[in-house]
Order: C-alpha cells, then sequence, then structure tokens
C-alpha cells in the first residue's frame, strides 16, 4: 500500500506503530491493505487462522463469540483508531479467539502479523520502546477510567443531595441529612473509598458540611452548578 | 525479601509479574523491599536517579510536579495494587521524570529496574508475553472507559429527560421533547456519537420512541428505574 501523508498521521497515534522508525514503518505499510466492508459483513470467524490485525479508519466493529445455544456475546465495539487482533501477533496461539462484524460500512487498514512480529524480534530496542509506551498509556488508562468513575459518582451524590431539598430552593443554605453516609453510598452504588474522597472534595470546595453522619448543604446553587 | 504466599498472590494480578515463571519471580524478589512510609512523607523527587519501581500494597502514593512557581500539579493518584515508575526502565532515561508522596500513610513493594530490565533482555519470549498482556489490558481498559462513559451520559440524558416533566408524572404515558438532539446533546456534553447509541438502546428497550427531532417519554417509571 502507498503511504499518504494523512494515513502516516493517523498510524502515528496508534500505539503499535508510534515508537517505529521510519524504515521499520514502512516495511509495515508495504504489507498492509485498506479493506472496505459493507454493514453486517463477517471480518473473520473465531477459529479461524490468525495472520493479520487491524485498525479501524471509519466506522465499527464488533467483536463477539457464540454460545452452544448460538447466543451472542459481545466482546468488545472498536471505533476509528483502535486497532483489533494484535494481541494475537504476541502469543504462542495463531487463531482469532472471537469472530468479527462490520456493524456500519466500514474501512479498516490490515497489516501482516508475521511482519511486525519480526520487526520486534530483530530489534529489542524497539520491544522496549513499544512496552514504554503501552506502560504510559496503561497509566492514563487507568487514570481516566479513575476520574471517569469520581466523576460519575460525584453527579450521582449530587443528584442525591438535591432531592432531599425543595426544587426551588436556592436561599436556603443550610439542610442536615441524617441518613448514615455508609447507607448513602450503598444506595448510590460509590465504593466507601470513593465516597470518602468525594465528600472531601466537596467539602474542601465550602459546599457542604460533614460531621459524622450528618451532611450539610451550605451552597446549594454551587451544588447545582455541578450538574 | 522473602515471598509469602500472599504477596505471591498479589504479584500474580500485576502486569509486569503475571507473565513471569517462577525462577523469573524468585529473582525478583530476591531484590525487592518492603517500604512503609508514614503519611505526606516523600518517596522520591523529581528529576532524582530512578533505580526502583514500586507496587501499591497499602495507602495511597500521589505523583505530582512543581511549576517554577512552586504550584503543584497532581498527575496520578496510586492505589492498592497499582505500579508506579516501571515505564522508565523501558526507556533510556534513568532520572524520575515526577515526584511521589505518601497521601495516608502507605506500605510499597519496590523493585530494581536494572534486574528485572535484565529478565526481559534475557529472555525475548518474555518480552511477548508481558506486551500479550499489555495489549490485552489496554483493550479491556478501552472497553471500561468506553463503558463508563456510556453509563455516565446515560445518566444525564436520563436526568435532563426526566426533568422536562412534573416530578410526580407517573401515569404520563407520553411527553414530546421538541429540543432538537444535537442541542440536547451538547448542553449535556455528550458527544454525537454517543448520544446516537444512548437513544438507540432507550429506545429498543421501549423507554423513548425518536421521530426526527423529537422525543417521547414512553415509560417515565422505567426511566427512573434506571437512575
Amino acid at each position: 500500500m502507498e503511504a499518504d501523508q494523512a494515513l502516516l498521521d493517523e498510524l502515528h497515534h496508534v500505539y503499535l506503530f508510534e515508537e517505529l522508525d521510519d524504515e521499520q514503518l514502512t516495511r509495515v505499510l508495504r504489507n498492509s491493505q485498506r479493506v472496505s466492508l459493507p454493514a453486517k459483513s463477517l471480518l473473520f470467524e473465531a477459529g479461524q487462522p490468525a495472520d493479520r490485525f487491524y485498525l479501524v479508519h471509519q466506522g465499527q466493529i464488533k467483536l463477539f463469540s457464540l454460545s452452544i445455544d448460538g447466543d451472542e456475546k459481545v466482546m468488545e465495539i472498536l471505533y476509528p483508531g483502535n486497532t483489533f487482533a494484535e494481541a494475537i501477533m504476541f502469543m504462542q496461539a495463531k487463531r482469532y479467539p472471537v469472530s468479527a462484524q462490520a456493524l456500519g460500512d466500514t474501512v479498516l487498514y490490515s497489516f501482516d502479523m508475521k511482519g511486525f512480529r519480526q520487526i520486534l524480534e530483530e530489534s529489542q530496542q524497539t520491544c522496549f520502546r513499544l512496552m514504554a509506551g503501552m506502560s504510559r498509556r496503561l497509566h492514563a488508562r487507568i487514570n481516566e477510567i479513575s476520574n471517569l468513575t469520581l466523576h460519575n459518582a460525584t453527579y450521582r451524590l449530587v443528584v442525591f443531595l438535591l432531592e432531599q431539598i425543595p426544587e426551588d430552593a436556592i436561599e436556603l443554605a443550610e439542610i442536615h441529612l441524617s441518613t448514615p453516609k455508609s447507607v448513602i453510598a450503598s444506595r448510590l452504588s460509590i465504593q466507601p473509598e470513593t465516597f470518602s474522597r468525594i465528600l472531601t472534595r466537596l467539602s474542601a470546595a465550602g459546599l457542604i458540611e460533614v460531621k459524622g453522619n450528618d451532611i450539610s448543604l451550605l451552597d446549594v446553587p454551587g451544588l447545582r452548578d455541578l450538574l
């Protein structure tokens, strides 16, 4: 495949390619293909020999498996910028463990596993760079999950707090909730640790005050602004 | 350090160690230490030579950097089961890029970077296993983020929809919102793609009906149950 600048820019954002040098990237691209899949078409089935991995360029890919009863279990939905089946490249087994289907009309880039693996086998330095990149990305994702969980839980807690007071309350400076904190946390499906972190943050922002099991709402408009 | 069974069980859940064989794990543990840090104590400062990486056993570690003005920027908070500073091991630079401080009383395990790196340099197979594990974990995290984002956004959308009707509405079977969907999505900070996915799911569950820009609430108690 010819490498245009747009494709190269796209690849630089993908963890597998970001650490390759120009010569390595040229080799990878020589054995790559652009694949257009109409909606609902099957790309591969579970159990088929795996020799290529993929990058979604446009559209969506569903990875799924079928139970003995024919029930479908969706494992993952992949969007533009996501790669899939590349983990197989690092393993002994060389068969696709799941099936892949295009959801809408989808465009993929497909890459040769053997060629990519060979680049890694030839250069330990490239392996280490790839591991560094993956390690950094894992940390970034864990961070993102932690923030999303906190954000989610904060939202639920603030909605709960505001539900306890009249809808038009604005002037009201202080209300006490005597529900035990552990009961609120459990009702809102918030982990105790996360719950404590949220109370600390809201208190530090002057929005609430916590005394034992009592929570006072000090700044109702401020709490509403969080939603 | 002596390896007790509890520690071995803990290490098996950490991506860096899960692919090591017994002999490799024994080597790693021989050069590991248990470190107890009182609350607020500094573990290392940005710029110090990096020769060890860490696993949080109890407590929390804050990674942060200081601006020229002395302002603190928190990069990451690490909880039990999280590793940190291990990405440095795969890089050329061998200095900690940030500072690390214990938030509460904290217990860590510390590991020798050089020894761990040597294990990887001796065995390409171990490198490939580690890359496979990291690749799988990256996919799992991306999946988790996608689910959390969807969950978050669904919650916000349902709250918005219910805000449009009287608080005691239960019998009410159908209400039309004529606000353009793009306006609702933007007001709720939901990406257009995610917004479409949520509408599709809620429609499939019989909770709403979407006709062009109109959204009908077909099942108000069902929507409330989502919160």
